[in-house]
């Protein structure tokens, strides 16, 4: 593990001052863990316009009650299973379900996976968390 | 399960071959199921607005070397208990974890928890992807 | 102006009475409109990614004091003025400026002329709306 | 104008290079800057979620050869005269208009604006730009 830079800002200081107030309330144990956090979330950003290697969250709901869902759920994910880490199955009542589904590859693989599963009858909503695979934002 | 209900909906022809092909692009059955989706992700919206019960899964980065982070996690985990319903934990390489945690409950505790995880030194991004119950969007 | 083509939609009846209650609570005439709106909020979605040409506003709020600010942001929107249209000036306060700059050109070239001013010292906040140029959107 | 505040920041030398290649591209002068923008960006949404006083922008498109659009748009107006500065209306092509409204008021009451101007028929798209009113980010 690197050894951090150390380097000087320079604010208003009305702005210091709202800006510890929102690090305290979000719990941040001091300013260089929030700018470094806010400077790594621009990264990401970048890291999913840009076409990298990413890493991401699809979460979808469905009724399992809907005519071979499930089936169909299982083909797609492994058509893409190049792509797919791995997948949490939760039981939300009698009819709706919860899967997660932690993917990693290039963006565009990763959205067109999203928008399969979203596109299936039976699906209800279709969410995809950007995140990254952690190697470029130390 | 409920029978669906039909009613008729006029659109300008250009923006409708425009629709034709948007939905083809993302492997839509049908003009349905693209529509009700469409309506479904603004109520969902609506739901983490109006403070509904929901659903989501917040997808947090980090190097698992970093002291006590491990500890820490389990700790705030143990804390937000009653919204939390499951974990799943990937490794994606030698220093970095990729975690994916489902929750459910008011928005205002699952962004708190979100931003509790994300506040912690070692976590390098946190996402939260806004989901449904799936009770109120049928 | 060409006529609308009317066809069938097919909603389970829940989600149709959730939808009505919505586009009632954002003042929609009837349904068509409504889903129209949300088919073109698609599109200029993909506008803006596909790069077509589009249209947008950048809303800039700065301190009007801080040194050669008006001459900074009058050379760069010169610089630009393939893509400017045109430029709002109004007065927050004592110190604040908000303007509004209305362009028209390649969603990257916006974009680039966004940061620019974003960057600019005296200039505080930065907002870029993605809009239409309406012709891809009938 | 207050003097700044100068602090120290520690960070990992993998970000910092990834951050100064980022404040290059966006033509950033200084750090300082880029992080102050950071910083009042999550400021300004929080300005927005918790009901202070905001700026904003609503940007619309519509035909004007559309029924009485200019009457309706021209009334909503004056319902909203107590939150909207100014607007300034483009024409894009024969049919098409970019009308942008500044506003300023209760962020409740800027996005019921928004939404009631994007309800009206003929209104092809409607996008609203949220920034502040500058006093609260220095």
């Amino acid at each position: 593990m690197e050894k951090p830079i150390r380097f000087g800002v320079s604010l208003p200081k009305d702005l210091l001052v709202k800006f510890d107030k929102l690090i305290r309330e979000k719990n941040y144990p001091n300013r260089s863990k929030a700018i470094g956090d806010l400077i790594r979330q621009e990264l990401v950003k970048k890291e999913w316009f840009t076409g990298k290697e990413v890493a991401g969250a699809i979460t979808i709901i469905y009724d399992h009650h809907k005519g071979e869902l499930l089936d169909k759920l299982t083909d797609i994910q492994h058509r893409f299973k190049k792509i797919i880490i791995s997948t949490q199955h939760i039981h939300l009542d009698e009819d709706n379900c919860l899967e997660i589904i932690a993917a990693r590859g290039k963006p565009e693989e990763i959205k067109k996976l999203a928008d399969t599963l979203r596109a299936i009858k039976g699906v209800k909503h279709g969410a995809l968390s950007m995140s990254s695979t952690g190697k470029e934002i130390e």
